[in-house]
């Protein structure tokens, strides 16, 4: 199988990892930039990745949370190529091409509520910087320049640029870089382990509903431009709000004029079962929704900002001047268009909605399981989201004892996995899972099994170097 | 030749502009929102595009100064399918993939001076946006927060997120919109109509580098942090800087500690004759060159930030913990990165470089004829970039006189173009050209002969409407 789809190719992976040195990767630590020695992907197909050394790897994260229709789709490739001999690329100042406005026709249909004008940008970061200048732009234009707070969680993610990056609320990122601090406001996650075990599951979600109104209030409703909420926090570490909390944050903004915008970078197009999380499994029909990653499954770059018709329309169409100065090159890339309507085709024919919502139960069950290892301290997920967390920083430490910290957990597990074929996501202690949206459950046992020896195998390590001891 | 282009495929103009309205584009008017009728560019080939009605077009503004190797490359389309079904996506946080390492490889080997290390984005604004949050980062590694200033250029432009847009100094995109005001401040471009007609040129370039000096003067030495400018102002209206002016303003910031970032993403990729502009047309070896479009010809979206060893390496190996923050999900995508190398090899095989070298003048000298246009007001450009401005604003008017100024000049002279089989792309009273680097001597010579019959149309209209009356 593995010398089949390497197909006699060669790669020097030493060489490779060389040249890699000249890449500077996300969250690159300066200190390793030119010593690195990445793990160099150089085939996949459908949930696999097959390394340079001829290994092949479950590709658990589904890239970055994003590989949605699997990887290698022959028929994604010609629709791609043919586009490209079609028309490679039209600026979208001046003119438009019939695949960025047939697929914003397309995604408007399918969106919820009244979210029919389709902004494209280049990724979910850019998606969410124009959300917030959109924002920005909206109140300027009604004449309360003054409404401009932005409020955000907690351990939420939201990009990479300046201000996406402003709103996000993962302060392991925050070492050494800037941020907007004045105008943007961070609020505690509802997240199930923070809620103390005196606290009523209904006392515990009025309480996150009221960080919220208590924040608005604190700055004074008149200033509060909008509230910005991944749906499930995901890089956060797959946070699952308690039942009723968006909609119940959609009631608080709507009764003090804020606008609430949905981060649905990772939770559209399947994730969660359906094309759109915030109204099919939340219930809330938000005025903003950014999305990206699997808009597109990964095969070109895309991302895009839905917006209501209720703050379209706020503009007078009389008076005039309103030019929503902002864009991209890239904005309606009708490569990008042609990928991500061929994409929508494929999860629609595919019937992949229909599969999370059946494998999905399954793989949380399964992951589930995962908590009579007594290194784990926390199982928890939705849909094919996943997350297993180990030695939680407390103390407590799953069923035994933490003696020292060790914030390497995650890469620990994630390397003993790629030893037996799983590729899993590191993040500080636990291991983040999102697979290929395709994945059976045939393919689902295999991932566990693995994930249990990398998780077991971990534990056996750090009780031999004395970092964690089980309980007795 | 239209018929075979179009394969006998047919368009639904009206359909596609009716689903278009779904379609939010860059600057996009908001009253207009629904009600547009835009140009559909259907197909491409070369340096044409032909529309759903079956006209041909020269593509002027080579998509949005990106086109560069021209549209409709068969061997693009092949490399980038064969990607795609070698590997769609991988990671770039915990993995590599061969395309990434060998672009970055190659663009370091290429790249002037110590500029080794390459952070990819999605696009010129994010490539720009990463270089401010480089910059901070690095200035708060090194211990002084307060060094946070950035210097840029009145009428310069780069990008549309939040902070790259602040950078940039188009007042007109300015409406409506907030920019961050207190870190970052503006100087005049040198541009020659803004100089005096008693002022030797020479004077003149002492003037504008004094501008910079006095600006980093005045808001402190200690506490500038860059100098951002495009080696020739691009969306800005083409505009040519006095020789010399990159080198003094290098020298300047020499001086301070301040960095010099040259915003690249138009200049780049053979636009002025050379890969990069900075050291081979301006002398400069700038800290953090930005690039985009160019890089892969927009065949697919990628950006680039180019970084010098020298920032590299303020950062202590021993120390650690210097965590670059920052990144995109599509940061060094496999496919892109396969579009940029098989973009780069065609420009050098194909000796673009030399053939823009050797067609530029050419293309300038035919643009300048343009001059006895009496409605012209001055034309302008270097390489494959130029500028046909009309009645400008302080009523000179080229060889008449303005009765009253019609901001929609630019979009007129498109009009008439499209007409005759040209598009350009119009801002305000400037048509801009930058048209694929294939153009032969010939297709120059249609394009000015259409440009020349537009703007003559144009001139007919605006005497007609009474807004200007050329000189007795």
């Amino acid at each position: 199988m593995t010398v089949q789809k390497l197909r006699n190719r060669l790669y020097d992976t030493e060489e490779i990892q060389r040249k890699d040195n000249r890449f500077l990767h996300p969250w690159e630590l300066m200190e390793e930039v030119g010593s690195n020695k990445r793990t160099v992907t150089a085939e996949a197909e459908g949930i696999y990745l097959y390394d340079s050394e001829g290994n092949r790897l479950i590709d658990g994260p589904g890239g970055m949370w994003c590989v949605n229709i699997g990887h290698g789709r022959q028929e994604m490739a010609d629709a791609i190529s043919q586009q490209i001999m079609r028309i490679t690329y039209n600026s979208p100042w001046s003119t438009t091409s019939g695949p960025a406005a047939e697929f914003a026709h397309q995604l408007a249909k399918r969106a919820p509520g009244d979210l029919n004008n389709v902004f494209f940008t280049t990724g979910g970061s850019t998606a969410v910087d124009a959300a917030v200048r959109l924002i920005q732009f909206y109140n300027n234009y009604l004449g309360r320049p003054e409404k401009k707070h932005f409020i955000a969680r907690e351990k939420g993610y939201h990009g990479s640029t300046y201000i996406s990056s402003s709103l996000s609320g993962k302060i392991r990122d925050k070492d050494f870089l800037d941020f907007e601090t004045d105008l943007f406001h961070h609020i505690p996650c509802p997240d199930p382990l923070d809620k103390p075990a005196d606290m009523s599951d209904a006392d515990y979600l009025d309480k996150t509903v009221a960080d919220l109104e208590n924040m608005i209030l604190e700055i004074g409703p008149d200033k509060v431009a909008a509230f910005v909420a991944e749906p499930i926090l995901a890089s956060g570490g797959v946070i699952v709000p308690p039942t009723g909390y968006h909609k119940r944050c959609l009631e608080v903004c709507r009764k003090y004029d804020v606008l609430y915008v949905s981060d649905e970078v990772v939770t559209s197009f399947g994730r969660l079962g359906h094309l759109f999380a915030s109204e099919d499994v939340f219930g809330i029909v938000p005025d903003i929704i950014t999305t990206a990653k699997g808009l597109t499954s990964a095969y070109v770059p895309m991302g895009a900002m839905l917006v209501s018709d209720r703050i379209i329309s706020a503009f007078d169409k009389d008076k005039g001047g309103a030019m929503y100065a902002n864009g991209y090159t890239y904005s309606g890339h009708p490569v990008a268009a042609v990928a991500g309507m061929k994409n929508l085709e494929i999860m629609e024919r595919d019937k992949i909605f229909e599969h999370v919502r059946e494998v999905g139960p399954y793989f949380q069950e399964k992951l589930q399981e995962m908590r009579d290892i007594p290194i784990v301290s926390d199982v928890r997920g939705m849909g094919l989201m996943g997350c297993v967390e180990c030695l939680i920083s407390d103390g407590s430490g799953g069923g035994g004892e933490v003696l020292a910290m060790d914030y390497d957990i995650g890469n620990r597990i994630d390397a003993h996995c790629q030893k037996r074929g799983l590729l899993v996501r590191p993040i500080i202690n636990m291991c983040v899972m999102s697979p290929p949206l395709t994945i059976t459950k045939d393919q689902i046992d295999d991932m566990m099994a693995i994930l249990r020896e990398g998780i077991e195998a971990t534990m056996a390590d750090v009780i031999a170097e004395g970092l964690w001891r089980p309980a007795a």
